[in-house]
């Protein structure tokens, strides 16, 4: 009896696909049928080929990857191909078409609104959120920074420590004016937590910088929601961008109380 | 020692999350993240809401139909959404969206280009192969007509066995030009079938459509691979093409040995 009994709970274990494998939200799973048909309907894809039930760390990094990506546009399609090299062979004869190495996965793909025009990921690259990220920006035109990130803030605040306190002034009434017109929710509040930075640094200095940072992590460290953990996660990224090789200005004198 | 087992073996069984459910190939597993982005990326998309890992016949008949339906045309999205009641309650909003009824799954809506103008199957038809077609045609320009029909030919061939011999070699002839311009192989293969019965009914008259019937379905009766037997009911769904209501007219005479 007990004989039988392992063998069942060996059997059935063996039948769980490791379902406890994340779920990568965002990202949709594609075959041989849907592949091409899905593909050619956006300008850009990255397609993870992989096994077909993946788990540990790289597909943790994809599976962060699409939360970044949705957020940042709507002109990337992520998508997932689960290859199966047992029972019908599932999508084995798409991952042989773009030469993928079964021994190797995850292999990873940019393609460009059709199913012929790609980029692979080179294999020596590790998979990362960030150098997913940096992969498509340098194929396409598509910016997907780091969460919380604008890049249209970012481009104008470089150096922004060390700039005169009249362009200072300018530059926040304008990207006051920008945030005026943003409409995503999440957005604006990034939108917010840039202006707040720009006007305590130009008050109190590069020192806020350090302060602030310090203030975050140790929230971040503490007993918060995942939903707060996100929130404090993009304004540590937006602090990020204020940061300067070199602190050139001298900070303005406290006033005396 | 043996009650653990038992439970283990419990435990396990419980998480095989019925992974022997069909796979649905062609269908695109939509979530909150990725379905708005994806749903407006097609002229049209049948997207079917159910449990996590749907199984049994109405999960087959949508797999049945993304099959033919991925045959037919590149402007049809087939989707779905695996609405869970537990866990982290995936999908449940956007399920929420469109009021399903989780204890009445699936719920299948066909959407118009966008995530808000959609019309639902209704609750009282059956979901099966035919009425999942007839939802498409009834709201769409598409025509997912069965396996192996070609529309155009379907339109010209009302009535073919009564028409007289001078029109039925004018309409072999103009038949024979359409097929020579089709580009897909399987609708090359299906248009010769057309062609083939075309001229047999011409030659021998409606007798013909009873005996290459049964012919047909002997064969498929048989020890066929599931190719072959896909090829033979495409033939069948063709020779239907053929049936009239009532033959007016009388078959040609037998020619003397």
């Amino acid at each position: 009896m007990m004989h039988i009994l392992v063998t069942l709970l060996l059997v059935a274990i063996h039948s769980i696909p490791t379902t406890w494998a994340v779920t990568c939200t965002g990202c949709v799973d594609l075959d041989e049928l849907s592949f091409e048909k899905t593909v050619e309907r956006f300008p850009y894809s990255v397609v993870k080929f992989d096994i077909a039930y993946p788990y540990g760390e790289k597909h943790e990094a994809f599976t962060a990857f699409s939360k970044s990506a949705h957020k940042a546009t709507k002109d990337l399609l992520i998508a997932t191909v689960g290859v199966k090299d047992y029972g019908e062979l599932e999508n084995k004869a798409l991952g042989d078409r773009y030469k993928v190495d079964d021994k190797n996965f995850p292999s990873i793909f940019l393609f460009k609104g059709n199913a012929d025009e790609y980029v692979q990921l080179p294999s020596h690259v590790d998979v990362t959120l960030d150098n997913l990220k940096a992969f498509v920006s340098a194929n396409t035109p598509l910016y997907i920074g780091r969460d919380g990130c604008i890049k249209e803030f970012n481009e104008v605040l470089k150096n922004y420590a060390n700039i005169p306190d009249a362009e200072q002034l300018k530059l926040i009434e304008k990207l006051q004016a920008k945030q005026e017109q943003l409409t995503d929710p999440e957005q604006q509040q990034n939108a917010r937590a840039y202006l707040i930075y720009m006007r305590k640094i130009h008050e109190v200095g590069y020192d806020f910088l350090e302060e602030e940072t310090k203030r975050l992590l140790r929230l971040k460290a503490g007993k918060v929601t995942e939903a707060k953990k996100e929130e404090l996660l993009r304004k540590l990224n937006i602090l990020e961008v204020f940061r300067v090789h070199k602190v050139t200005k001298t900070a303005p004198e406290k006033e005396e109380l």
